[in-house]
């Protein structure tokens, strides 16, 4: 007897109509005779409402009391979707994240699931009873609860998939699959059918906000067969045509360039006059990872007097006062300069395909200077080029490379 | 070091800016020397929409689901506090039911508090540290969550309280005390400062809704020193001229009558043609106890035939439908009768003057004769003498009763 995962995020689950809604297609997998975990978001709206309440409360509140507030959306999903399923004569029960338990590790606000017991889940699975599980929560070691950051109810679902090595993780949201680019910047986008986990990634971590970056790690992993699904359609389970996720093997589509992602919000920071010495990027960026600051492009020129180099990374705009705060202790430099940019965006065309293709960064490059564009700072990997540009030509960018790179719907 | 349990009801933490007024009296408490544990209700307006969830979704929920689903909102006011009391440099934590624990038993959306682990907890009280314990939740043998019925953090709060020894326990809430009546019916009514625990037993139960009836009987067991404060005085700790619950000393205010209380939306089953036999009572109450049926008032009237007798008991209005479906089980009785009256309220002096006072049944009885009130039934116990009534009337037999035992303000 099969077992699918399938997960569904906030605006699946809104109201007590859409749990319904959802609980009608685990209700259509369970009498296909598969064995079903049931994954859920929190009700949109709610967690922004409970995070709003600690930041009223508190601007340095205590991420573990977060946690404990933020976590309880899902808890609330949980127990009505489970509710819903008992309406449909099917046996289901609630396993929050302690009573799993899931264990995570101690860094609450955004903790990495370390281990997760199945026995006890797996038995009732057997018996034909569908487990509902809360997404984004787990327990540390200390007894706490933890969240494992915003999206984290991808990570839950494809972790709960790998731990039960389930046959199938389908992910159900407002979209019907992984597009090209956004389609609110670029109508032409188009809905891919297969992509790579490692290109999924590149898009995911830059903004195509589908599916959380860790959860396609973790599937990647573990080779979790994931699928992106909208919850709104018609049809249900392997009828529905979305994104399926695969490793990157041949008969991928042959495009070269698979999507253009982009982020707003990004900050730049530059400093100047770095020492350059071994061991000083680690100086630089050791405070910024204790001050659990998300380090995106880094780049450093070529020293050019011989004894200081520049040094420039991104971070989001939210998260630049606690940047130049745990800058303050960085030891060993002491006339370090620091610049710092706002209003910035990242924009990043992503492919497979770059890897065996030249010219990919030569194309991006002329098609911004066509439109008069500035780059601010460029940043490559094997299978995404980035360039950070001013926040205010973002969707020209955007819009300009997805028909470049021929991704328009004709 | 004293250990004081301080309990804020949900008006009391409607807010950010009540939980945090809370915190402050909170802060004083610790300033003043003393360990403290802090349990909360639900922010004012979360239990009604959680249950309302619950309802919308299925109108045979599953209690389990319904108590994971609702236990949420003691969640988050406890996470909430912790950092409000953080935020004032006092070291805090939520300690969440199954985190402390509180084992309960398996009655889950009522379930009793069977014993509270209090070694982690008083642990980290003598390294002056502040619990915060959401009310109303307690963890089952089976490791679900459970909740004790509507106003269970009274409970929770006691409970606590005999658990550690406190020396105090403080429950916060939007009444300056325990009245003699409702002020909305008799204005003149006048605060109690000191009431016996049986005393407010008889009153809280008839709907002088200040405390949770088990909560004063946790209370009186385990004479724990119980105060009802008012929240938004100015004044805080023990400044505050609020009501003490005391065991029954001889200092007690020389009332002989305390109060007057009622209950309305009551209703009247009376079954006739009931076998006078040993045992009957226990065949027709069964069925009702296993109904979870609350019944209140019972009167057997003395049999007239020889053979068979009456019956009478209450029920509030909204269980009348289970009550009745309940007797359809009854065994062994042919031809039972039942008859049924509604819009009935029931009316109660409450005192603890009356075992040593004759007379105050006449005095009862006299007064609502001079109002033309018809008395339906009449129960009586050693501190409580209760009448029902045409609910039409019971306003003017509560404001009546005040005046003629003298409890009118001057």
């Amino acid at each position: 007897m099969p077992t699918i995962v399938m997960k569904f995020g906030g605006t699946s689950v809104a109201n007590i109509e859409k749990i319904n809604a959802a609980a009608d297609k685990v209700a259509a997998e369970v009498v296909r005779g598969n064995k079903v975990v049931v994954v859920v978001s929190a009700m949109s709206g709610v967690t922004n409402k409970l995070v709003g309440y600690c930041r009223e409360m508190s601007s340095m509140y205590d991420i573990r009391e977060y946690d404990t507030v933020v976590s309880s959306g899902e808890q609330i999903t949980s127990g009505l979707m489970a509710m819903a399923l008992q309406e449909r004569d099917i046996t289901a029960r609630s396993w929050l994240g302690w009573q799993v338990p899931i264990h995570t590790d101690n860094v609450h606000g955004q903790a990495s699931i370390t281990s997760i017991e199945t026995d006890a889940l797996q038995e009732r699975l057997n018996l034909g009873e569908v487990a509902v599980v809360p997404g984004f929560q787990g327990l540390t070691e200390r007894n706490r609860i933890s969240t494992l950051g915003r999206g984290g109810s991808d990570t839950t679902a494809v972790a709960l998939a790998a731990a039960l090595k389930a046959d199938r993780c389908d992910i159900y949201t407002d979209v019907d699959g992984v597009y090209t680019t956004d389609p609110r910047i670029v109508p032409e986008a188009q809905k891919i059918n297969r992509i790579s986990y490692e290109e999924m990634i590149e898009l995911a971590s830059l903004g195509a906000k589908v599916l959380q970056t860790r959860s396609v790690e973790v599937a990647m992993k573990n080779n979790v067969n994931l699928q992106v699904l909208c919850s709104f359609g018609e049809e249900i389970g392997s009828d529905l045509p979305g994104t399926l996720l695969t490793a990157n093997e041949d008969d991928m589509e042959t495009k070269i360039v698979s999507g253009v992602a982009y982020q707003a919000d990004e900050a730049k920071v530059t400093l100047l006059n770095v020492p350059d010495i071994p061991g000083i990027a680690s100086k630089i960026f050791k405070p910024l990872s204790n001050a659990a600051v998300n380090v995106d492009m880094i780049v450093q020129n070529i020293s050019s007097n011989g004894d200081a180099t520049d040094m420039t990374f991104t971070v989001s705009k939210g998260e630049l006062p606690r940047a130049l705060k745990a800058l303050e202790q960085v030891e060993g430099v002491d006339d370090l300069e620091i610049r710092v940019a706002e209003d910035l965006a990242k924009v990043s065309v992503v492919g497979v395909g770059m890897i065996t293709n030249h010219g990919i960064a030569s194309t991006m490059f002329e098609t911004l200077a066509e439109k008069n564009i500035n780059i601010e700072v460029v940043s490559t990997s094997e299978i995404k080029i980035s360039v950070l540009i001013k926040r205010d030509y973002m969707e020209l960018a955007v819009r300009a490379l997805h028909s470049a790179f021929g991704l328009d719907q004709e």
